[in-house]
């Protein structure tokens, strides 16, 4: 595997290699146990045109503990602000010697566009672009899933929230379906776009209909920042309508699987009982972005195995 | 030790500990002096909520000195501007493979707060927190004059300047009093709080009156970009007052120690003759914040001595 | 050689060194290549006053591929904000124990007025100093010439553009020059100051009058976000004066090769055909600015050969 631009391009048996890879990354370079060398000598560039620090740095890290040297070229009122094309941006890049790039950008298909303009020897790591694709959150999210429950084949799996704009419900419906799971996405009608059942999901817009029939429940956020026009009336509606709290808690099966792939909004997708509750994997999530984060460079950029 | 809060909940015998320990790190990783690696394997964190370059430079360069790895999470415009709370940030650091967290924040208490949420292995540092207490800038006045007077106890040392708002004045009262010396704090009376009185300190408005007395005087920072209110008529009054010139110098012991935390503004706290004089010590200060921060990851994080 | 202040003030010796050194440097630390250790245990400081992400990466990647360890000191709204003087700024970054300070600036010589107030040890290299020079990007446009016509002695050279602001220009003036180079400058009257040619230079406003003479043409930068006057009359005006499409290669010698400093304006100073075509070096230069940054820390802090 040169690049990961999605995981609709992968089959289930790309993705199950790359889950258990991950899982042989779990805890390393933290604590006792050493770090690797599987990216020894490379130098890993990220390269993110929306802020994220969290997921940046999470990257970062995973170079860095598979021995990798990191350069962070995101753009800050630099050259991009000169009037410089994204290409011509990530050809300078390239023109200092890199081995991957892992690129985070608002338009749909910016990684896609790199593997074509750069060496052939340089792999595209998609970040998260426009509302595409997310894939190592959709890995992330299934080695979460894989982990608690021991396989994703037959599971019933719920999206929550607004399917419209969100790059990780694609990469969790892509890496869902593929490994047998059945994805029911849920959300207010305005967020949830018809053309999603072509890929075999179930459509819902009543949580409290379909949360009995779920081992999974990933709680998309509301993404304040990105809401630009009114696609649901209110923050208390949202929360009453599709907010995962101790109510609906009861109503779920007893070992319902809350996921959320954060930063959370306390009160709005979540309430703070079942964010810290026996349920939740949500910090699981964070360490297992590690994992997989380092099974994916290490796959591509490594020369490995996957 | 696991965590460095304040100098407040320290003894006599901590205190002294980590500033012997911080001799001994004296120049270590500069010119031909070689790194350590008290803190090999280790990742820490540093989080920053108000800007300062310097100081979180100055930890970030001790830890690598020590074979840290070093991280910064600090925000700027991240996911604390997506809503996310103080406790989950860090919760989410935490769950990436920390081992410790330099934090910086407006609120006192935040630090402390920390120690509550995260889990035991992680170590806290305060990196100052609003009012509070900035321990490390006060171990590295006091080391500085420790250096320069071979002893604290007995000394008279004057903390000029805007007590109330001041978190490094909070730090040297406790530090040198613990350690036996007379600390009197000398500023308008606007910015010098009566409940001050409660540390032992003597309570001073007139600089001139007690500059005679003095072995040290540590010229707090006028902050400019604090001062919302208008707690001193006038920049130019303030320096007549209280900033520190050649004028002054002859009135003061010959030996008098001359110290500022920094960014100084000179002409206002500290006219240039004095900063660049023989009686200042602002330049040994920085260089004894590196050794002292040492000390305080190496204690704290390293699983050392202290 | 201690410091990097300009190429005017190196002998034609000097430039040669600094650029034979460069070309064993070309590729060091590039895939499986490895780094180098001229640097090892030397800390190395960024200090941009001047947005620069690239230059500023450049640099970085150069220090940590000799082994040294690097440190950003670029101020964002810290302690310059603070009201610090540009000298305490840089005298508190040296008391943390540095070995070189690389310095953009927006005033003419403040790299030379380091000097003056650093302690003998720290090498000060100039990354860019107001309107006077930036002499890496000189030696790395001169390292690009000559290896691909094998010599600079003879050559005719053009340097098109904005030349009144430019520190590319005078660097590139300087070193062509002392190497033995016959440089045009061209560009709009109101963009090519009549004392430029004190240093042996042609001067001309004409591009297509010249061109046919030419065996490099150096295409600076319009700098839109600089140009606070009206020097020309218009971006379209510009470009079909002075810059380089399909049309005019047709009229140049067939081997004329074309250098951008980047990043590059596309349809401004230099046609997507050009820039991509088989005549550019742009890519190149990139390369090559890491090889000459290489070779001037190790000459300046490595204590070494050059």
């Amino acid at each position: 595997m040169k690049h990961l631009l999605g995981l609709n391009p992968l089959s289930a048996a790309d993705i199950t290699a790359l889950l258990d890879r991950a899982e042989t990354y779990v805890g390393v370079g933290v604590g006792d146990v050493p770090k690797r060398d599987d990216l020894k000598g490379k130098l890993i560039v990220t390269l993110f045109f929306e802020p994220s620090t969290r997921t940046k740095i999470s990257f970062q890290l995973a170079a860095r503990r598979l021995g990798g040297d990191v350069q962070d070229f995101s753009p800050g009122g630099s050259s991009t602000s000169k009037g410089e094309t994204f290409i011509d941006t990530v050809r300078n890049i390239e023109a200092m010697g890199i081995d991957a790039v892992i690129v985070r950008h608002t338009s749909s298909g910016a990684p896609e566009m790199l593997t074509r303009h750069l060496q052939k020897h340089v792999s595209v790591i998609n970040a998260g672009d426009g509302s595409h694709e997310h894939p190592t959150q959709g890995l992330l999210d299934i080695l979460t899933i894989r982990q608690r429950k021991g396989t994703i084949a037959g599971l019933t799996v719920a999206l929550v929230g607004d399917i419209l704009h969100s790059r990780v419900a694609r990469s969790n419906i892509h890496g869902l379906t593929k490994l047998g799971a059945k994805v029911i996405v849920c959300g207010p009608p305005t967020l949830v776009p018809p053309e999603v059942r072509q890929f075999g999901v179930e459509v819902a817009d009543d949580l409290d209909d379909i949360l009995p029939r779920c081992d999974v429940v990933n709680l998309l956020r509301v993404q304040f920042e990105r809401q630009r026009s009114a696609f649901f009336p209110s923050v208390g509606e949202y929360a009453h309508l599709f907010g995962m709290n101790g109510g609906r808690m009861k109503r779920a099966k007893s070992d319902v699987l809350i996921l959320a792939p954060g930063p959370i909004n306390r009160g709005v997708e979540i309430t703070p009982d079942v964010a810290d509750g026996p349920n939740s994997a949500i910090l699981a999530q964070v360490e297992n972005g590690l994992a997989v984060r380092m099974a994916v460079l290490a796959t591509t950029a490594g020369g490995g195995r996957g």
